[in-house]
């Protein structure tokens, strides 16, 4: 014989939940994507088809839902942990859950007599993550927020990079800078952190920080944003962040008889530059 | 000869521009993607690929640059209408000239001191959309608002609809209704109106109506945001709305050992119900 | 009262339908995409939420399924057609219903013992679309094939062109023409035909067009394609056609010390041209 | 100080590349997307805005294109081997570079006169990958398909799993299985190797296996096709296998008065189940 499993997982993936807490004065509105994936004593099924150990990926979905019933879900991050427990709790045969919510950005729409007690607006504001993972001995906790779009439309450079001849790019001082940021940020607990402040206060950092750099690289920039999360929140033992530099080009209208006066940019999607950072607290020990 | 060539039109679509204006105390932002078509003598270029009338696609690009160059750009009616002027007065052999503008939605970043003079935040609150079509006789001029997502938790019924064999939905007297807003108006007339002003009023209109409607039936909510419309803004003709039903269906606990209480919904995006219908002032004359 | 609903549908959208014929030899599949869209005596809906003459979308859904169940479903037009027919028999308020039918392409999996029976493979070759109109006195049969990517790497030429000072494209002897084909097609009769092979006829006679055509503007290859598919099937009342010009862009090579030998191509997705036609039959009649 | 710059990398991704051949008898073509992305000393530009030791990502872009056409460019994994091996030689201050790359699956046209010397048709069976991964010491060469749909009607069963109080699925003695494999193998030596024949022989044995397979789990499957691919190309140490199990769900004619046959399905997107496999060879050594 010469192959093996030599590794597995199985799950299910976007299990779409809509949970509305009616109070007196008011409803309240979280709408979810669940993945759940679980690693085990599972290679029976992968070796011989024997499921006797394998929790379908049917009663998975099914036990998002039950355990959206009974968690009072005013934050992703204490149910995706409540559902990595539940897993390992109850069945000996795994050995880690990972469970990544996303939240749908419903805000409550605001009307001339206030914010209205059970409409909802959509979009915007990117999406925010959480992704917990669970083993027999120790478990993760990481949130995020994933696409959103940030423009600024001057205070950022970038010049004197290296020239030769693969190089036509022009030196820039005062360049257009959008992106549409991923962050992913691991707490250095678990318990005790008030998950929904946190992370307003870290969102917040990292858009204070794009907004007032004076930035001379999006590398600069991004590790900028990195340090000052660290700086504002005690809590977080790293910050992994991703920026696509999505180029704005100059339209050159000179051809056309118009003067340059940096105002008219061409918007791309493709190709783009994309940036990548990991920012720790020194001492902090991780695999990565 | 059995065949002949009785439509014809072609442009360049999703030409996409980002225009700063700087401001001595802020800068401005707007982000278009434009689509261009044109109709015309150009039946020799299907005919037998003489292009001596056609205007090469990517002249209707460079002409989207130059003139965003040339207008201030402060709402995508203005510049639209200018587009089309502009084809047809330059080409005499442009009969018609249909003008897309989608405007992306920056807003300008909040921040704890204030407006950010150059920051800008994505997403969120739907596209604006306009479409202008001008002809040698004729202009309109239309604006809209392309999948805008909103949900309410209540006031939303479904019931005595029509019950036979292949009925299985049971009435719904407490359902979250929850939809991706289409809506586009056509002006009545096309000078003298403050496009921001007045899109800024008419969503704001068909959103109150969406929030406060006691819904017994997405038709009905649709027809009731549409007459709304016209009634705050006399200067719309008519207006075209669709809108999906995004169905949240209620997860069944029971079989859990828990209790249904109208809180835990599947979220779903297929199939998807689509609701339409046109709101006219009447004794208005169109073809549509 | 000033507002009167001026036009009006419902239906439900994106019905995913898949069927198995299990034959002795071999198993037949087809997936389905189904949008059912009616018009009638539905304005009490819209006006007062009376529901009474509304079938809901959700029946219409069940009905989809449970027409599939006793129709072959060998083509998608007569199960358009069938369905059609199943909403104005079956609901006297209904004027109109319109029927759209996306098919997946699923092909037979071939392997080295011959096509298999029961395994397939998806993707490729665009989607098959119907679209079936039925009113009280009429119906149209439309077939099509939606997003077929298409390239040829010569015999394409854009050249004397009006050149203004908007131009700054230069005249190419020898292009690539890329695009992604849309084409719908009406039938001049809706009984008789083989519905199957006429749209393998007409798929194969475009894209003979293509390939072979020594294209002076993708507007003369679109007549082409579109003249021919009239010639080659007396079926045929009228196609529409509409073809992007995805341009592939010669990457200037010569700043990077490399000579330009029409090799070396930017692939674009935006901006593009759009070339739309209709070729009609002459002495035809239609509403358009 | 609290904070460091703990990782590191930047590139430019998804540049779009079509390369045109031009043989006597007929035309090669290839469109690739092409990710590169470098790790090195690039610290000063996160830390300080110093990019004199920075490539820009514009010039990578330059790189892709300019090599290219130096290049054959008869397979992907040569092309991102030279890619990767370029920005080490050229660069000291870079420590590994990775190069992924997409091939956009066009095939040459089909007609009646055999196969079109210039003209081709996209679409279909997946997407070609590879990932090219070299640093100052080693190399790797992964290749890969990405979303390659496929579906079979029988010899599909799932049942005898963990049976508790969140289970609500019946066991099944002969379902729809469908999927859209994603599978990347590592190939044990990096020079030697027909890369396309290679290709061709993997993905002709996994659906070979796919089809074959009396499947008592999408486990026993994906293990399935793993071990074979590894017994038929002694040239891969290792292949993951990700393959979500896109539900078709038999819809319940029973209540719409019809047989259930096992022939009506609802067809389903989401959720799904995900399984993933890494099948290795014994003996090889990895870290994953």
């Amino acid at each position: 014989m010469s192959a093996f499993l030599s590794g597995q997982s199985y799950g299910k993936s976007n299990v779409r939940l809509t949970k509305v807490t009616r109070h007196a004065d008011r409803h309240d509105l979280v709408e979810l994507a669940i993945d759940v994936q679980l690693e085990g004593d599972f290679a029976a099924s992968y070796l011989s088809g024997d499921n006797r150990k394998v929790v379908a990926t049917d009663s998975m979905r099914n036990t998002v839902y039950a355990l959206a019933a009974d968690h009072p879900l005013v934050d992703p991050e204490s149910f995706a942990l409540a559902l990595a427990e539940h897993f390992l709790a109850r069945y000996p045969q795994v050995s880690a859950a990972t469970i990544v919510a996303r939240e749908m950005p419903w805000r409550r729409m605001e009307t001339p007599a206030g914010p209205h007690p059970h409409s909802f607006v959509g979009g915007g504001d990117g999406v925010r993550t959480c992704r917990v993972r669970k083993t027999r001995g120790e478990v993760s906790i990481a949130a995020g927020l994933a696409g959103l779009p940030l423009l600024k439309t001057t205070d950022s450079a970038f010049r004197d990079f290296v020239r030769d001849e693969f190089t036509t790019l022009a030196d820039a001082d005062d360049r257009i800078f959008a992106t549409l940021l991923d962050a992913e940020w691991t707490y250095a607990r678990t318990t005790g952190i008030d998950w929904n402040a946190t992370y307003a206060r870290i969102v917040a950092a990292m858009l204070e920080v794009f907004a007032e750099h004076k930035s001379l690289a999006v590398q600069q920039t991004i590790y900028a944003m990195g340090e000052r999360v660290l700086a504002v929140c005690q809590d977080v033992a790293r910050i992994e962040l991703a920026m696509p530099n999505q180029h704005r080009i100059p339209f050159n209208l000179a051809p056309l008889g118009r003067q340059n006066r940096n105002e008219i940019f061409v918007t791309t999607s493709e190709p783009y530059g994309l940036i990548t950072a990991t920012v720790s607290r020194e001492g902090a020990s991780w695999a990565s």
